[in-house]
């Protein structure tokens, strides 16, 4: 059975999840065989059923046909089942291994990847990242959802069939925490919105703007951790990702599937990490100063892992990064998407 | 030149060297031949001069002969020449990129690695690491001192010849901030030093113990990051390491020199990082309560990078670990170092 343990000192907690170490480890070492890919269309059963599906009405469920399809993870760092149990033990905190741990699969077929799926199709993923996040937020126990996605080894993947995941946690991550303590102290202090005030400052300095549509802006962030980070923003004020109506989700996969392009075509595929930042679940939506509407808002990360996570780094918490973001900006306006 | 720019959100510093990109990637791809070398005994004068050595008396600097020798790094995150000018550009935050970075080359022999050393010249190391200490800590320019090992690719070395690096920052790490702030909570609440809590508590259910002399306990902590995990606490209360007296440092030596052997012996060599924690230079040693040298202590992480960091961990800040602290220190335990 997994547990989360809270680190005495830096409240950080780690899912312990002996279970996983039976998974399978087969990228990039071991190509997978299509008899054995279970992401891939025909292999249904050798899935879980499926909890969300975007396929051509009248097609039988947990068979090949589907464009997007949602499963629960084979190896769960979590348990969907059972009663939250936070106890202390002595001086250390723990609660029991509740939460979600899903799989998006992005597309049946293996050869295709993330930036490689036509527009519409793109669409139908950002659609059931959003249908599996309204449907977990009804669960009370869950206090947050992360959705992200590891993109080769480097990055953290094991398989190579193009997959998001998706974890619902009984906790609020540290570092969504530390954005909305900083967000909410920045607005108390001058009555804006932090973010708003970046999308101001990297539109009107311009040199570390990658793309931009009516709904969204990419740009390499200021203080990058990684050569070619990107910070893809919403133009319109909201802490939740999932209250992105239809138009907005089309207007987000341009952007999106724009970058990923640039990214794959300018810099050969590089290994990355995408990850959906939105506001905790049960986080009180008013404060003393204002609200968590007015002064937190989603955003999506793309870091490419183009150098380690290395001593210094686990050490201090800062990173050292050899690019500055306005060459890479540069560079990603250059790429070309013929 | 290097600068340093703070991250809106986190307050966390990135440094960018753009230098550092011109910087050999010889490690694994490259077996580098000794003439190529700079840590080489013989090979002196690929370096910078040495800031601080081991030698015999009577030796000439900067020639063979030394056993632990301290260089500037020849690629440098951080210069160390000129004044310190932070300023606001718009909504950031910078500093120009003043620090130090050097390199403590562990042994003249490119065969050994840090565990291979016998106790005497593991001691020297610690040595070392204490007189740059003191020596740096004179700058005023500086807040804090971040003494690191990076070993094996995996863990970020770029280079095979056994060296720990050293970083003088002008500013303080956030983890750093992070542990010191929660300490002193931790002693304000409870007049109560959170580490000697940890200490009794480990001692008390032992599991998690690894090693124990009089100086110093090594143990798998209860909310292990990585898999194999090691924490090195001092058993006398102190926030500086510097304060080690040479008898402490010969009881460091053989309590890390055994952790770092049972990790070669029983995990075959796995690439690491070991970062040495202690409080940072310029901090107000007196708070409300009491005072830091009674809430912090000093202590040694050595994270092995078994398992790599993905979405999960960059999103959340939490970690996914699939080996309990208690199997791993029992494993630890029953390693024989014949």
């Amino acid at each position: 059975m997994p547990e989360l343990r809270r680190d005495p000192l830096l409240g950080r907690w780690v899912v312990f999840s002996p279970e996983r170490k039976q998974r399978p480890q087969e990228f990039p070492v071991v190509p997978v065989t299509s008899s054995m890919n279970a992401f891939l269309a025909g292999n249904e059963h050798l899935t879980p059923p499926e909890v969300f599906v975007i396929r051509p009405s009248g097609s039988a469920p947990n068979k090949a046909g589907w464009r997007v399809r949602v499963v629960p993870n084979r190896f769960p760092a979590l348990r969907i089942e059972g009663e939250l149990n936070p106890e202390a033990v002595g001086i250390y905190d723990r609660i029991n291994g509740i939460g979600a741990h899903e799989v998006i699969i992005e597309t049946p077929d293996a050869h295709q990847q993330l930036e490689d799926l036509p527009q519409d199709h793109f669409v139908d993923v950002l659609t059931a990242y959003r249908a599996r996040i309204v449907d977990l937020m009804k669960d009370t126990r869950f206090r947050s959802i992360l959705i992200f996605k590891n993109y080769g080894p480097l990055a953290g993947a094991t398989l190579s069939h193009a997959h998001s995941q998706l974890v619902a946690l009984p906790v609020t991550p540290l570092v969504v925490k530390q954005k909305l303590e900083a967000a909410q102290k920045y607005y108390e202090e001058r009555e804006r919105c932090i973010f708003q005030d970046i999308l101001r400052h990297e539109q009107k300095e311009s040199v570390r703007m990658v793309y931009e549509n009516s709904g969204f802006a990419i740009t390499c962030p200021y203080a990058s951790r990684q050569p070619f980070e990107l910070l893809v923003m919403p133009k319109r004020q909201s802490p939740d990702f999932h209250t992105c109506s239809d138009h907005e989700l089309q207007l987000l996969a341009e952007a999106l599937r724009t970058a990923l392009r640039k990214l794959a075509i300018g810099l050969k595929k590089p290994h990355y990490n995408l990850i959906l930042h939105s506001a905790p679940l049960r986080q009180p939506r008013k404060n003393y100063w204002g609200t968590i509407e007015a002064d937190f808002r989603w955003h999506i990360e793309i870091v490419p892992r183009l150098s380690g996570v290395a001593g210094f780094e686990f050490g201090t918490g800062f990173f050292i990064n050899t690019t500055l973001p306005e060459e890479a900006a540069e560079f990603l306006r250059n790429v070309r998407l013929s």
